[in-house]
């Protein structure tokens, strides 16, 4: 209890910071800040720590994910549109030796072709979409129940 | 409390009356009896009754289906190899009114190039895929939380 | 007259059972059981009897063609999502000497690219798409002349 | 009564001038005189009257469903190869608020894969094929049907 | 040598019901009855049982495989238009251990385009195409001599 | 001033002369008359003369370019939906040795597939769309400009 | 000998016209008209007429070769650039009972992928390409030879 | 008068501020630099401020398009090498609500095909490409008057 | 008896003189001289003779089929890697009236996609694959009863 | 004309030594050894030598293409089924000066897809197909009159 | 000698910097730092100065390429999962006028699909790749060569 | 010392024997000795032979593979135009077990479709292109590091 809670890294990629404000019938009308709030407080219940960076850039993303090589046990990551073209974070996260969620607020495979291709599916160990803002929540459980899963 | 729990259909397609036996290594040592205990336990815990049907026939997942628009609220669904091609899935499904959750118990998009095609998804109102026993419970809560948020 | 009338059967497939309640802006909001009655009126017209089979079994849609190998002479078939995937009912078709006319309620030309394809198409007489009940009375007409020119 | 019967066009295109000449195995041995008699005799069983138009040229067949914005209340158009490649044809037909259907004297999908797209599909109330002079009637009963259905 | 013989099952998909009334010129003049009559007597030279499923239905072929789980010790299989489409039967056969060989009376290679692709191929020790008749015989032939092999 | 306007050639593909008509929503209310004046008034600013064809036959603007060969320095093309087919027409222009601008009133990218190929664009000095009546004064700003680097 | 020679129609499609202006380069520097000249030349040789039609309307095309099917023997046609995509003129020529040979300055397959495809080839005798003026004199020699053998 | 101008966003992607040096036979001599004094000028025309932010990160450019969400009315971008790949910036566009004008100094599509694909146009109210220096100046008037059709 | 035996010709394309050698797991480890042991004794368990031509080259193994046009009843061919592209082989068989049977040691339908395509089966009269050195004796026995049903 | 003539060779790929032999109906009745008189005398008519080489192996044409690079001042080359994927012989004729006709007794577009492809047309000034033995006559015709233009 | 020597820019791409952490079985256990001493001291060999620049960042890359211009005569560059997404540094290295090597640890053909496509490859003057911390030295050997054979 | 060299294989496929004849602007002037001379040169320099075998026969290259099996410690192949079709050479390369370099002259990839898929990339350990001469040096080297690494 007095022991320091393992980390969770929250990855959000491009034009989540827009969130409560773009296309609010797609993604809803919570912010990004909202979500966060909900994930940490998911993440508290498992007692689990939460760390969120946000980032327009592809670079800032995969540093955060090296980054998370030491202190994170868990990454839950919604890439934004990069989640259907960037090889680079893909192979970012096969570096990573923890859990890995991959969250979208809405579900891809049902709205335009070129978000029907994820290049992070392969590297994750699964995925939660479509559910808004509930699926922090469900990825954080998720999370607390595979690292349960890996420590017996 | 006296009045009757509404009910989720969980509908289990083709092999999935094999689990525990077949590939194990992919899909985990838990039978499908398992998955459903544990679904239904989840389902209890939000005051959700739970009906399961099984069947390497799609005519009879299609009847349950046709079936459920008039017993249930919710439809949490995992169509196995029919989740590839079936259009009359899709159809049926695009029927029903209530929830749609797709449940996968790997992460198809993970695996050969013919489960990376999802007949389902554009009629779901979410997915959750990789998390094996662990997905039911996840399932059910998302169920429980649209419902709550389409009865507000 | 007092011969036994020449049978045609008509073949229903998946999803069509709910007729007038699915999608009324795509289908129309009269039933199969309406459609059924206009059609085995159109037959009567032609002093044809009419066999009317609906399933969402593919299976059940290949034993009764097979069946009507010796009892009709002639199969009107709207297959729904099969239409677009069945190869087996193909082959069963194909196998049918009499007259084969593919009916849709709505155009699936102007639909989703899925229905765009027909495994029907290339052992069907002809083809009638898009008048909603109105389809039926065509189709039936068509037959009546189709077996006339044939036993010309 | 006294009032002019209301017009459909019937639009003929590149090479069905040779009907009754060309393969006939394909298109059987009526002339195009012939389909258009049948034609305008069904037109008069349901009071309408029928102009007919045949070209070889594109152009002459836009031209021609302009004009019709004008002067008929639906159109009945075999658009012969055109129907495979004239986007011009499509863009002509979307701006027609009548009644379109599409006819074809074989059935296309079951012919050499050129055949197999239709521009025109998209725009049109519905689709007759594989009937060859039959059709015409049956195109006919489906104009007056579905213009009495508008009117309602 | 009292014991009792070890069992294989054969599968014959849709359609097969009607060999040697269906294109004789393609699947020959025998009935299924005479294929299964050869089968039986080639798998006794081998001292094998043959028990013979047949089925329109996709999931009854996937319920005879996984009885034959407990029962058999090879399937030999011939799945009809359903070679072509079915991961269902694909999932299922890749939960058997015994031996299992594909067999088709055609050479699909050799035919449409829509027979080129099997989902079966994958999951089979072997492939007997192009033989009519005989191919049961070199079938049984072909799983005796690797049951053999296996117990070695 | 006394001297001779030099001559742009204003050419309009097939349905274009129902502007103002067809799908106002899309191409605005304005008549091809309104954009003929609007184009003339902005060729005459820059001292240019400007001749309009429109026709809905491929033929006629092949002739009507090879015409331009001898009276006109530049052609400002809306092919309609001859662009996405008519290598005919690429081939003629190829053969003018003037200022070619492409034109377009919405923005063919941003429509149905079909539209996003364009056989114009590979020999036409640049492009303008979108911008419905504002186009024409674009595009002729355009062809001023572009004579004038090319008379440096 | 007093007997009228028996025709050739000789038949260029789009941009033909241009011959000796238009890209010499892959062309040549010689006209139409010399082009005409020499297979006129070719043709008396062989004791056979020619007669020229040149067009950029396909519809010409099209009509010149259903007037052919009376007056002519031979069609040599050079369809410029519809050769890459009129069916129209393809079901022309199916209709066509006499000799035809295609025709090409350049060759098409050293070009433009969009010039690799024929509707044409499908129903051609043969085909010369690549040989610029000298193709004419080749064409009239083949239609010579061939038509001599059909009359064995 | 006296209010401060409206401001319009110019971006330019990776590789633009090698204008001048970079290719010069396909994107012209002048600079970078060359090219915004152009846009301010003719921003300034019409009573408009230009911002002008270049950047070879993708994540700058989106940020800078958020940012322009608040202080300006209308972005005019020419994203370069992303233009084809960044559904990102395409994601980011489509929450900006002024008006947005792709821009290309060449005529991508005809170049290599990799140009051929924009994420952008379906997001941007028109296209103005092949021009070089002066589209620019298109641009800025094109804005002007989409923003004048505006407030109308 | 004394009538000199009919001659079967064994043809192995290249790699197969590696055989024992070359990846054991997929190809066995018996050699090529012990597959043809084995055929030579199942082609005399019938009466037949059995020559056999192995060849990295191309040309020597269409040699061999041409040559065999006289010598030979039967051809069954192993054609290696070139089963996937040589359409030269493809032509060769064709010309070969007798009996052609297509084998392969392992499945390639279960292996690299290269491997999935054969230009031998449209010409073969039947397949069999996977079987390893039983397969020897399989393609003999089919050879056997094949030429036993043509004689008939 | 003491000085000696000139050499074409003629190159003849795998099978064409069956002609006259192998499937009549397509290639005709005359011998390879027929074609080459033919072919010869028409040499001889220009003033031309003729050196005819065939083989089944690829690497014997390429071998004879290198040696006609010293010899030989043009190439006609019937490549068989290797027209259609060697890379190798488009190499090798890359690297001849001298005129290249590629020649085909039957039209390989009107035949099965995989002889639409041809890896030579490329490299080749010319192409004739279709005409049988009359094929051999034509080029040499071509290859006279290209040489003469060349020297001009 | 007491001039300065020349810099050859060595770029890595994202993920580089994990190397020896990240799957050591596909990029071996040294680290970037071990292959960048590596290279410098095969630059030193050539009297070659070698800068490096590692970053995750695209935008970072083409700066530095872009910087090279200034100060480098070639580049060696080693893009990572960009290499197969970013023709935004395809772009900036086609503005480079020195030396380009690509550079591969592993052999990106022999690996995922995804990346057997370079956008490098036609803007490098070589490749070398699949020879781990070797490559450096290649690389670097490469560079050397190449700029002696251009001041030649 | 006194122990014989171990042997490297110098593989040249099809039309290398050409070079510093073929295309110079692509492959340069130097000779295919030259290049062996070279390559000797290298080896001597890491005490390795060198056997040198070109051919254009691809059954003389996989001959010479077979053999190297025995004598040689690694191949280098330049296969020419065979590296973009032959799977037999790829299946003779993957039974060697010594080093495999595949080198190429030019660069494959910038240059036309069909040159951007090697059938040999998958199996060799590493690949240099586009270095012309001094691709035999780097390739050596190569070998001899890798042999190096090997015997550690």
């Amino acid at each position: 209890m007095t022991q320091p809670a393992r980390e969770v890294l929250l990855l959000s990629g491009p034009n989540l910071d827009l969130l409560g404000e773009r296309e609010p019938e797609i993604y809803g009308s919570e912010t990004l800040a909202d979500h966060v709030a909900t994930a940490q407080h998911a993440a508290a219940r498992h007692n689990l720590g939460l760390r969120h960076v946000q980032s327009n850039h592809e670079g800032d993303l995969i540093d955060a994910i090296h980054e998370a090589r030491k202190s994170a046990v868990a990454i839950v990551i919604n890439a934004g549109a990069l989640t259907h073209s960037s090889w680079a974070i893909h192979d970012a996260l096969s570096a990573f030796d923890g859990v890995i969620v991959e969250l979208h607020l809405s579900n891809p495979a049902a709205r335009e072709p070129f978000r029907h291709v994820s290049t992070i599916a392969s590297v994750a160990d699964g995925l939660i979409a479509g559910f808004g803002a509930l699926g922090y929540e469900l990825a954080l459980d998720a999370v607390a129940r595979l690292l349960e899963e890996r420590t017996k």
